[in-house]
Formats: C-alpha cells, sequence, structure tokens
C-alpha cells in the first residue's frame, strides 16, 4: 500500500481503497452519511452492534436478571475480561490489565505504585524524581504533581529529545519514574517506547506509559519494549464511547512483587472494596487482592463496560486480516497521503507540518500549525462535514483510524480544506466563537 | 396509610394498595413479570425510559454528534446537571452536588478535602482523628485508613450509642472528621444526622456522610442537617443501573472557602484535566475550577450519566404526589407490614429483627438474623421469585422501595419467606452453594 504513494488524483485513492483488504471493516461503523471523520483520536465512531450490545444488558441483564446478573451473567468479572481483551492489542497477557474508572484515576493508582515501589529499593531514598516532558497530556502532569507532593518527590519536565540523557549514568540515579504519553496528542510525535523504558531500567528506575494515543492505533508490545506500566483510554482508537471506562497495565513482576508482599496490601491507595481480596466477605479489614483487581477502587458502570467490549470487537475483528499490523500499515499510508495532498493542493497556505516526517516516529494522526485562524478552520471544516480538531496554539489535528477511513476519505477530507483556505471561508465571525469543548 | 396497620389478610393489603396515590408511579418500571423485588437497596429496577434514553445518547447523540455533542449535546455539564437533579433529594442547592466516579473516589476527595480543613483550623495539629463506627459499610473504611495514613491521622471506631459522648468536651477535641454512613447497610439503623453533625460542629469538626441508603431511601436536607460533606451512591433508589456513577455533595460554605483560596487549589488529590478551571486550555499548570467541579477527575461515561439521569426521572416524578416525604410514610408503612407479618406469619422460626422497630431510626429496609440457613433461605425465595440477599453472617435482609413495590407484594413475600421456613425447603443442598457476589 505504500509504495503506490504519493497520489495526486481522486481516481489513485479510489484504486488504493479497491484494493485495501481492511476496507470491509468500516462495515463494522456506524459512520454518519456525508461525514469525513478525522478525530477517532478524540472520540471513535460508533460501532453497529454497540447499540443492540448495550440494550441486551439494559433490558436482560439489568431489566430481568437484576441483582442476580453480578454472578449469572459474570458482572463481577467484567473489568478483568474487557481488560484480557485490551491486553491482546497491548502485548500483555490474560490478568495483566483492568478496564476501570478512568485514565487520570489509574494513572494515580499505578503512579503511586511505582512511586512506593522505587522508594523500597536500596538506593530508594535518593530516588525523588518523576521525569516527564513538557508537552505530556496536562491531566498526567497534574496527577504527577499530586503524588509527587504527597511522595516528597519532584515532578521534573524534560524536552523529548534530552530524555535519554537525563536518564544516563550518574544524572539518572535520583529517577524514581519515568512517566511519558506514548503518541504526543498534539504533535502525534510517537517515543520510542523500548529504547526510553531500557534508559529508565539502566537507570534503576521504573517506566510508565500513557497509551491513550497508542492503544488501537500502534501495534504495542509492553513487555517486549520492558515497560512497567501503563494506563490508557478506552473511549478514542478502541471505540469504546463517551466518557468510557480506561484500562490499565501492570508488569507480571510487580504483581508478583505486590502478591508476595502481604505488607504492601495499601501500596495502592485507591483502597476500594472492588481491589478486596473477598470484597463481599465485608470485612472491616482491607486485603488488597492478589491479582490485579487490587487495582480496582469502587463498582464499575456496567453499560460502560459492554459498550467498551463492543467496541474492542471492532479492533479484534482485524486480528484474522493481519491485526495491529495491518491496521498500521493502513494508518500510515493514510496519515502519508494526508500530508502529502495537504502540502500538494494546500500549499503556501500558510500550514506547517508540526508531527515527524518519519512514519516510525509519529501515532496516528496528522497536526498542522497555522499562526492564524486554526480554530475558525477547523469550524468552517465541520461545517463542511469534515472533522478534525483544534489544539491551542494554532494547531489543527486530524487523526486516522484505519478501521473506518479510505484513501478516497483523505482527498475529500483535503480537497475541503483547500476549498476552506482558498475562499477565506473561515474569516466568517460565525467560525471565531470558541466552544467550551475544542 | 400508617394508621391501617397490623393488617393479617391478603385482601387487606390489596386495598391498601387500591388506596395508595403512590402506586402509579410503578408503571415507570420494567419489573420482570412475576417476580417480588425487595433489593433494590442493592441495585434498583430497570426504569422503563432507560433504555430509550440510553439508545438515543448512543445512536444520535455518540453516533450522529461524534465529538461535536461534548458541546451540542451538553455532554461536558452532565455530571453538574445530574448531580444538580440528585441534589434536589438531599437538600443541596444548584452547584452543589456533581455525579461522576464511584462512591469509593468520591469519598477519597471529600474525605482528604475535609481532613486538610480540619488541619488548618488554628488547633488543627491536635486533631488527627476519624471517627467512624464498626460496622460502616468496608468501602468507607478501607479509603479512610488509606487517608488516614497519609495525613498521619488514625481511624478510631466507636459504637454507634458512644459516638456523641466521643465528640463532647474535652474528648471530641482531637476529632477533625466525623465519617458515617447515614443508614447502616446490614441493620438498616439509621443515625440521627442533624444531631450528631451538631455534636461534631460543637466539637470543632467536620461531618462527613455516606448517603448510600439514603439518597432517594429518606427525605434528606444535608444544609439543616448542618452536614459538611456528602457521598452516595448511584445504583440503588437512585435506580442508576449497575456501576451507576455515584454522586458527592460540599457544603457551600466550604465551596467558597476553596473558591476564595487560591493557595488551596491541590486540595483534592484527584487532580485530574475535568476538575481544572479551563480543561480545554490544556494549561501544565493545574488550576482548579472555581465551583463543584474542582471535584471532577477524568471524564466520566456519558452513557453511565444518561441512565442514572433517566434513574432520577423516575423519583424525580414523586415530587407533584409529596416528593421523598411521600415515598417515606410509604416506605415506613412497607416495612412496617413486612415485619409484623414475618413475626405474625414466620413465628418460632428463628428469625430475629436487627432493625430498630422505631420507624425514625431506620432507613427502608429490614433485616433479619437466623444463626442457620441465612444464605441458603435466601437462594430458596429467589427461586420462588422474591429476590432479598444475604448479609454476613446470618442476615437475610429486604429493601423496601416504594416507586415500585405495593402491600400486597409485602403478604405475597412473606407467604413465600413461610413456605421456605416451614417446608425446610433451604436444606436442599443446592442452596448451599454460595456464589461470588452475595
Amino acid at each position: 500500500m505504500h509504495d503506490c504513494l504519493p497520489v495526486d488524483t481522486r481516481e489513485a485513492c479510489v484504486a488504493l481503497d479497491a484494493a485495501d483488504p481492511l476496507a470491509p471493516l468500516r462495515d463494522q461503523f456506524a459512520l454518519p452519511e456525508g461525514l469525513i471523520y478525522l478525530d477517532g483520536n478524540s472520540l471513535g465512531v460508533l460501532p453497529r452492534a454497540t447499540p443492540g450490545r448495550v440494550a441486551r444488558v439494559i433490558e436482560q441483564e439489568w431489566g430481568q436478571g437484576l441483582i442476580r446478573s453480578w454472578n449469572r451473567a459474570g458482572w463481577i468479572d467484567l473489568p478483568r475480561r474487557v481488560g484480557d481483551r485490551i491486553g491482546r492489542l497491548l502485548g500483555a497477557g490474560p490478568g495483566e490489565v483492568i478496564a476501570a474508572d478512568s485514565t487520570s484515576l489509574n494513572l494515580y493508582k499505578v503512579l503511586a505504585v511505582a512511586l512506593a515501589l522505587a522508594a523500597r529499593q536500596p538506593d530508594g531514598p535518593a530516588r525523588r524524581v518523576i521525569v516527564s516532558e513538557p508537552d505530556n497530556f496536562p491531566t498526567d502532569l497534574y496527577i504527577a504533581e499530586s503524588l509527587a507532593a504527597q511522595h516528597g518527590c519532584e515532578l521534573e519536565l524534560v524536552e523529548p529529545d534530552r530524555l535519554a540523557a537525563r536518564l544516563a549514568g550518574e544524572a539518572g540515579r535520583d529517577v524514581a519514574v519515568l512517566m511519558l504519553t506514548h503518541v504526543n496528542y498534539r504533535s502525534g510525535r510517537m517515543h520510542p517506547m523500548a529504547a526510553l523504558s531500557a534508559a529508565a531500567r539502566a537507570a534503576g528506575a521504573l517506566s510508565l506509559w500513557d497509551l491513550a494515543h497508542s492503544a488501537g492505533a500502534v501495534p504495542l508490545d509492553l513487555k517486549a519494549a520492558g515497560a512497567d506500566f501503563a494506563v490508557g483510554c478506552g473511549y478514542k482508537y478502541l471505540n469504546g464511547g463517551p466518557g468510557a471506562p480506561a484500562f490499565l497495565w501492570v508488569a507480571p513482576q510487580h504483581l508478583q512483587t505486590l502478591a508476595e508482599s502481604p505488607h504492601l496490601h495499601r501500596i495502592q491507595p485507591l483502597t476500594g472494596w472492588m481491589g478486596h481480596a473477598m470484597p463481599f466477605a465485608f470485612s472491616p479489614q482491607y486485603e488488597a487482592a492478589e491479582d490485579i483487581r487490587r487495582f480496582l477502587c469502587g463498582t464499575p458502570s456496567v453499560l460502560a463496560l459492554a459498550a467498551l467490549d463492543a467496541g474492542l470487537d471492532t479492533l479484534l475483528a482485524a486480528e484474522p486480516l493481519g491485526g495491529m499490523a495491518a491496521l498500521r500499515a493502513k494508518s500510515i499510508a493514510l496519515t502519508q497521503c494526508f500530508i502529502d495532498l495537504v502540502e500538494l493542493r494546500c500549499a503556501d497556505q500558510g500550514l506547517h507540518l508540526c508531527t515527524p516526517r518519519n512514519a516510525e516516529e509519529r501515532g496516528s494522526q496528522a497536526s498542522f500549525y497555522r499562526a492564524e485562524g486554526g480554530y475558525a478552520i477547523v469550524q468552517a471544516l465541520i461545517e463542511r462535514g469534515v472533522i478534525g480538531d483544534y489544539r491551542a496554539p494554532g494547531l489543527l489535528r486530524f487523526g486516522f483510524t484505519p478501521l473506518y477511513l479510505g484513501f478516497a476519505d483523505i482527498w475529500d477530507a483535503v480537497e475541503q480544506l483547500r476549498q476552506v483556505l482558498h475562499r477565506g471561508e473561515w474569516r466568517d465571525p460565525r467560525f471565531a466563537h470558541q466552544s467550551p469543548v475544542t
């Protein structure tokens, strides 16, 4: 598919779609007529199967089964069952992932554990730094600062290109945890996970990865990469619906350490009853579950987990067609096609690519900076049926989800962008008003 | 309605139902045919409107509106809008409640704030005790112990009858927070909220109430009671569905203190981006929202919030019929009817009432202790179409939800219990096997 690029006609794009073995996967989605959706990196499209799946859970499992469904319909095991299926996209084994709560809350749980484990090393007292980068997604920085204050640590923000040096040799000896978002939400830049996890380990530190823009977007192999902890989002590339439950992953060696260390049973601070070894024994003493369930807190939404499970079906349906590797190849081709066409057909329009040109260094999005009018251009595009989004300052962000996008969509999206820019349509005052959510 | 009790025939029960002005509210629910559901205190029944409401959110707001629905469908304000509606059941004003996350997580947020505010008083350093009771719901104790360790405090469990003395005079001067569940999940005993909140205040401490078994079950007036913080559950009497979002309430004077104290912007430790003053400015610095939104963390499930909102409709529909006061009068009558009939018709069967006989001292449930066979009796009842639940050790627990239960249901439920006991049906070995969720 790569070999056919660059394309410079719509016909060539149509031909690429006709030859695309993944094209039938699009039928899994209820895409609105006439819409080109380049925002699956923010909220995935509705799978056709989701309404029926959620309706069954509501009408049969809840409506008819009522309280009995905790056992009969297996609600009690949903966070693990859904987690195991997410694990297939992450290079994680069964029992290493749970789905529940939000990314922010899951980060709070695993970062707290990472800091506590780091502090228990012989040189732990000297390890008081969480290393991240200035452009990490804000919620990650907010949560890290909260825990840093609690644990007497500090959060240090290092530019991506200087991370390896920060961890190397003597410099790395004060680092407790390297905490990064794998694919940057603005630029789409992707960190080299294996290299940085190895650097963290060589420094004696732990690595924690936020996969919000990676899970379901790029092939992942957390164990081969030597990562220690991960969290991620259910409502972007996993198509779980607005505010879908998030997930977390803990490397098996850490799960084992926790299971073998009864004195660490409170190391995860959000000690809600669903993380208890026997929640329905109603013991007044907290005793953490021996397995990944110790990372549960309260009762998770069954409806939201069912919708997330249906979203996962759309990704796992690609397994017989080559799975994440095949999706990644198409994602790279779609992204490249978009970049090429924008630079060809919207040249001299003030757009500057902010996403790495090397496909190995980016996720599944392309962002262009424009000094003026970025927000209004995105609004004008939305009015024309092309949905991307805007991220201050000045970024037009477009995400590419190979499950439901084709090359003709890319052509058509760029054509709309070209018209918006050439006609100056975005200068219309009605596009200037900024909504609460951008 | 009270005046007609006790009843001793099914006909009398049928007559009570015929005279009950709240009886039509039952039509709001999709109750399975032939089932008597005495477990709305664990998981509320499905409202008829919920499947359609959730389907619209999924198919129209998510499916068609996609990312635009954060603004156009008002998703971004759902936690506050749903929170305001819950507030009507709590005696809380607009902007004082949000719906999101789980009860355990919300307790973590408000208890952390309560401890920090208590510590900031002039005598704060001497206030190092969270007072609760030994039979509080376990998750509350687990979360309190986690925060006590973090804040250098201790959790002290005091028998309910000794709480007032613990808070009085010199004894109360080391108390930071009084943290109680208003209605006990096992016995149904209800604490005198106004008296204990006043005692806490007189001691210089703050009061925090878990309303899991009160919200939607008994009339509440948090402000008149002088409470400081509250949390509660969406999936019991609020009929929000399995694992529904929970809620939290903060007294307006504390919200004001927080809004006026920029140096306290991190006092709520779960500093996720949805609690930020401007989440979509994507600032690397955390700045808490000035209002109740500072108690949000990550992105809450829109589907789960929509189902909770539909559940609230069923309670708010009672407002023209007398609201919570009328529901409470019926709840007391249903509970009394059940207690009377069990003691009349299942006498000498080893059942001992554990719930206060004085209706003012209980919530909307009745629990009976039996030395032997409690779990199996509940299973045998479920097989006969009467759903209650079992709470170790030895408690048969029955909840009464006046929205969808009538007096004939009570008669029929007791008749089934009588048969199970008289026939010794529960001794069948198939009722002995204990499921993961009881």
